[in-house]
């Protein structure tokens, strides 16, 4: 297990080795310790590498000069100069909670930015604000529209936190697709089929088959099928992929440029980089804070006494799961996989570093 | 078939005759006439039986005293002091996109409502001011959150317009759950059973009964159940309901009063009537508006031009649909069941007005 602590300041000293400031360097180290803390380890020290060898490549600039570019009194647009993607994503909700005190709300679209990590981290921020928090983002396509059996759509997530009074805030953090790419990759190791209605092969016949996307396959959207209602689930990634892309002036849908290196960036762009999108809201501009909260409290508690179905023993609040494991992992420590460890180790002494051993 | 001016015209008359302004009057027709020409009927004209018994039960407040009760330059809380929906969702609406005006978007919550129809109508309300149009509502609880038998969510819709240049707006309105609820009584008139996937029984087994609802069963959330996605469509429908309770201090999940008076308002209330939530962005306060369409128009076209899976002829855009619907039902007229028009017959006698025979 390794402490938190210490994979925030390797982490950190990673990225101001290849020539980021400490303050980049320090959140792109703190959104992906947070996605391990809470159990959300695809978005995790996995990512190191890949961060690594997309600096490597070109596609990354460590020394980016991120910029407000338009601005109203509620909304701004910023542009990330190709930073990592946590670099637009903290200022950028910086910015929305700045509007947000004077004006109420506050809205910013960033363009120009890479793979930022798990969206609930920028909503959540709002949380100690006393504001609502918002956060989308576009990803690299993977995801077929309802119909098609073209991948023009990532799997472009949605989150939303919501502070209470007593009660721990409500966290929504979620892809708009059934599962995440990596519980295929993961099925896929261990010569595992996976349930009809996450993948469709390249024909768009379901499929059971988790290294489909490798021949053409796509993953599908929310609701699996037409009759299910995927044609919901694509309105929600449309929705999530214009609110990053459109407002910002970033790439949409098939043209969002690949998180990781290995894969090409298309030829055709129609913006610049990968679209996030942030909001924050004082709750005190609809109504007395603590009355609010009091009222979420009202929600939580009233949610958590639903009735469980049977062989169920309780029913989650969203951020319910992430918090407990957050609870956990601070105490516990992180378990990082060998080849996570390797990847590490093998960055580490590349750059004159050193990557301690499990303890 | 029936002109949809001729049914805007009778359906005014009929709330001007139980004491609703011409104004009002006519924002209960305007919305009930648009859920028709765009084909979807069930809250369309059969809704005019609904209102009028809930009219009689008391449940309406036909002369109601809508108020801004709390506003900062982005917000405001609205109270319809028990309204119509309608009323108070085009009142809302226009306080958002007057504020977005000023300070770039306005966000409005609404209290103290009812039914207010389709959501879409009301997100669609921003186009013609180059604004992006958002609009969700709370419902009365049918819905069970993931790992429950409790019904503590409505369908809690959602939709978003965004306006284009050439190609007409992406309009998505949908519901968070697999089905609408009036898919389920269609089954069941004809005796039919549904898929599995849309509703559960009274111990949370998946069923394919679409009565089951009347025997203590449960809709199920968009996705499901949990290995497909559904605590995904529980975090947008608590989404939904939190926007439009939380916010705005009305009833939120299993206390939201049902639309109809044949079921009772619940004893514990824990906030006001039904609630909604409007949000209107101004497209130029993230980039010049001609660009914003253009790229709108790009993101569309893509779209469309994704290839159709074996056995589709085309990708649909959201809002394709209910757009070539409108354009069909307002020549070729409007179709109503011989239920709805002896309905209305029988209204149109009760309040000396006359209710046509089908042309």
């Amino acid at each position: 297990m390794y402490d938190h602590k210490y994979l925030l300041e390797f982490t950190t000293e990673v990225f101001m080795q290849i020539g980021c400031s400490r303050e980049d360097a320090g959140a792109v180290a703190a959104v992906l310790i947070a996605a391990e803390l809470r159990d959300h380890s695809s978005h995790g020290m996995i990512r190191v590498r890949e961060y690594y060898d997309l600096w490597k490549s070109g596609r990354v600039n460590v020394t980016p000069d991120v910029k407000v570019v338009h601005q109203t009194p509620s909304t701004a647009v910023v542009d990330g100069d190709r930073c990592f993607g946590m670099v637009a994503g903290i200022r950028s909700m910086k910015l929305a909670i700045e509007k947000a005190t004077v004006t109420g709300t506050g809205w910013v679209a960033a363009r120009n930015s890479n793979h930022f990590g798990i969206a609930g981290y920028y909503a959540m921020k709002a949380l100690e604000h006393d504001m609502v928090g918002i956060c989308v983002t576009n990803a690299n396509p993977l995801v077929v529209p309802t119909w098609s059996v073209s991948r023009y759509l990532g799997t472009n997530p949605l989150a939303v936190a919501v502070p209470a009074l007593h009660e721990p805030p409500f966290v929504a953090d979620f892809a708009t697709t059934p599962i995440a790419r990596g519980k295929l990759a993961v099925s896929e190791k261990k010569g595992e089929k996976v349930p009809f209605g996450f993948v469709q092969d390249a024909d768009g016949n379901p499929s059971d088959d988790p290294g489909i996307l490798r021949r053409g396959g796509g993953m599908v959207t929310l609701g699996g099928d037409r009759v299910h209602g995927s044609h919901k689930g694509y309105c929600m990634s449309a929705v999530v992929d214009i609110f990053s892309a459109v407002f910002s002036g970033a790439n949409f849908g098939p043209f969002v440029p690949p998180s990781v290196a290995y894969l090409p960036v298309p030829e055709h762009q129609v913006g610049e980089g990968t679209g996030h999108f942030f909001g924050a809201m004082r709750i005190d501009a609809f109504r007395p804070a603590d009355e609010f909260k009091a009222s979420m409290d009202e929600w939580i508690r009233t949610f958590r006494g639903a009735k469980p179905r049977k062989g169920e023993t309780r029913v989650l609040i969203p951020g319910d799961p992430e918090r407990e494991a957050e609870e956990r992992n601070s105490k516990a420590g992180i378990k990082l996989v060998p080849a996570v460890v390797i990847d590490l180790k093998a960055i580490a002494a590349e750059l004159g570093l050193n990557f301690n051993e499990e303890e």
